[in-house]
């Protein structure tokens, strides 16, 4: 690309999430020093599910993480019960990923002006059932005005061991811990039904379908023994594809998923609602995001009976698709940009 | 006010900001459970500047803030750069209020779809000059896309004892630290300028007041060895007369700021911009947010030199001002609610 197309071009372009945390960790890695003496308590700063701090008796895990009207939901879509619920596992997953035991969480609401009571309180009652199940109260935070609703929770965990996206080494198996597609075709649902106007309860694979998108459960109990067993975990928020290829580039691997094992685990009800909604299954499980899953990477004798191999660890990079055929694999796409549309 | 006319009334009337918070804090303690047997380590919860959590050898300051385009900025009046600045000392201003030293940060941004690389440079270098400044290091975070700019700030820091806001009692002093209404007074004339188009430096004083707006430090050093000497400590972001009612609101008892000392405290650029404003300086001081400054209140002999008297602690409720003329004290009105305009 010549100087001039670069510049003729790059007014249209929008910035990438890739760009954007690239340039910010230049920023705050000159601005704030580095990792090393000059932060003796930080252990694992950008780039990973959670930052890491030494605390006391063991590690403190710490994230956070947004919803926003419009990006992450449609009020026509979702009460504000389950915007509420989600918003808090959301920020949890990153602390299953990491292995580590909720602690607590603050939240920072931004509220449109026209918000009532009812509906705050619909919010906050989604977030709090969300915090009993997931045995992390909330203790405080912040509200502000502003043109869109957004939800930013912040959670802090311990942890005795963490696990990190960059330990995946060629000869360690994939396993899957957790439902993949679900969400995304529940989404795919709810929007048609939205559109369609139509009420009701739709049948039963829907519904599980509906619920896991509405509902999603971060798996905690199963993030602290997973890191135990694996070299690298990361939770699946932006669809497997996506979240993936983060690890590899993390861990400087290829991926491999086999097509075979991953549609053996795609569940029935997924199949079925892909079958009302026309949709490939795979493919819902492949870019779907909002899962929660988590994706690990270990050696093969090591694997837990919850987690499913799912594929293999190879030199290289980038994540590739082994089809059932036996065909040549193919390179899969990157998943969801939280900044481009 | 009978049912119907409240039937009436409610469509209209805007959430505020102190209901907004009731409502939580009643369902966040019945959802996650309450500070005690259940929540070993959690310290201090809802109500204060920030959570406090039992953290190895120590105690865990949290808390998390956020600065919303079109209601805490407008890009017209403050370069993205300043915005940064901003967003991470006043939740630094959190953690000085309670008297510990920071230890990390990690920000969450939403930015606008138009969001070009040199605004997100921009944007990130004014976090990391604070982050410097303030030692405070930015592990990580979290972009997504929105319609408008957000920065919601969340801090962790570290402290061997806490201020609290409710340690206040009828007997002690009321002592100020740092400067108030000059931010105000910086707000008002950039606010100015951009409605006159004007360009230019101004005079000395000025500057003093919009660089106050513009580059507000965070005053944890003071935090830090106030707490030692207060009772009860809180940071003044929403303007004195608020910060003071919420306060002796926790505190259970009234506050009555005296004039006199007051005004003498206040500082001559401040004054000199008021000149050309024509404004009067101690109402910039009592209801001018964006100041930073701490209120504490204590025992009259512990007084630190670096903290000015400038009232006392009654029983009763609300803030009241003692005119310099000798009369009767006045009930302050409270200061800028967050969710109403």
């Amino acid at each position: 690309v010549t100087a001039q197309r670069r510049r003729q071009r790059s007014p249209a372009r929008q910035l990438s999430e890739r760009e954007a945390i690239l340039l910010l960790e230049q920023l705050f890695d000159a601005g704030g020093g580095r990792v090393g003496p000059a932060r003796p308590r930080v252990v694992l700063g950008i780039g990973d599910d959670a930052a890491v701090l030494r605390g006391g008796s063991g590690l403190m895990v710490w994230s956070v993480d947004v919803c926003v009207e419009g990006i992450h939901f449609e009020r026509a879509w979702l009460r504000l019960q389950d915007v509420g619920w989600r918003s808090l596992q959301a920020a949890l997953s990153d602390l299953a990923a990491m292995g580590a035991r909720p602690l607590a969480a603050l939240c920072s609401l931004i509220l449109p002006g026209t918000t009532t009571r009812a509906e705050l309180r619909a919010l906050g009652s989604g977030q709090a059932e969300s915090a009993d199940a997931g045995g992390c109260p909330i203790l405080g935070g912040n509200i502000s005005r502003g043109s869109e609703l957004s939800v930013t929770t912040a959670v802090l965990g311990v942890a005795a061991r963490v696990g990190q996206r960059s330990g995946a080494r060629p000869g360690h198996d994939l396993w899957l811990v957790g439902d993949v597609g679900l969400a995304a075709a529940g989404l795919s649902l709810v929007a048609r039904r939205a559109f369609l106007r139509r009420r009701g309860p739709g049948q039963q694979a829907e519904q599980v379908c509906v619920q896991a998108w509405r509902r999603p459960r971060a798996l905690i109990r199963q993030g602290r023994t997973l890191v135990r067993r694996a070299r690298a975990v990361i939770d699946l928020s932006d669809g497997l594809a996506g979240d993936a290829a983060r690890l590899a580039e993390a861990s400087g691997v290829r991926l491999l998923l086999e097509e075979r094992p991953l549609r053996q685990l795609l569940r029935p009800e997924l199949c079925a609602a892909c079958t009302s909604l026309g949709s490939d299954p795979l493919s819902l499980a492949l870019y779907g995001g909002e899962d929660y899953a988590l994706l690990a990477a270990g050696p093969p004798r090591q694997r837990p009976r919850y987690a499913h191999r799912i594929g293999r660890v190879l030199r290289g990079s980038g994540v590739w698709l082994e089809p059932s055929s036996g065909g040549h694999p193919r390179r899969l796409r990157e998943g969801f940009d939280h900044l481009r549309k």
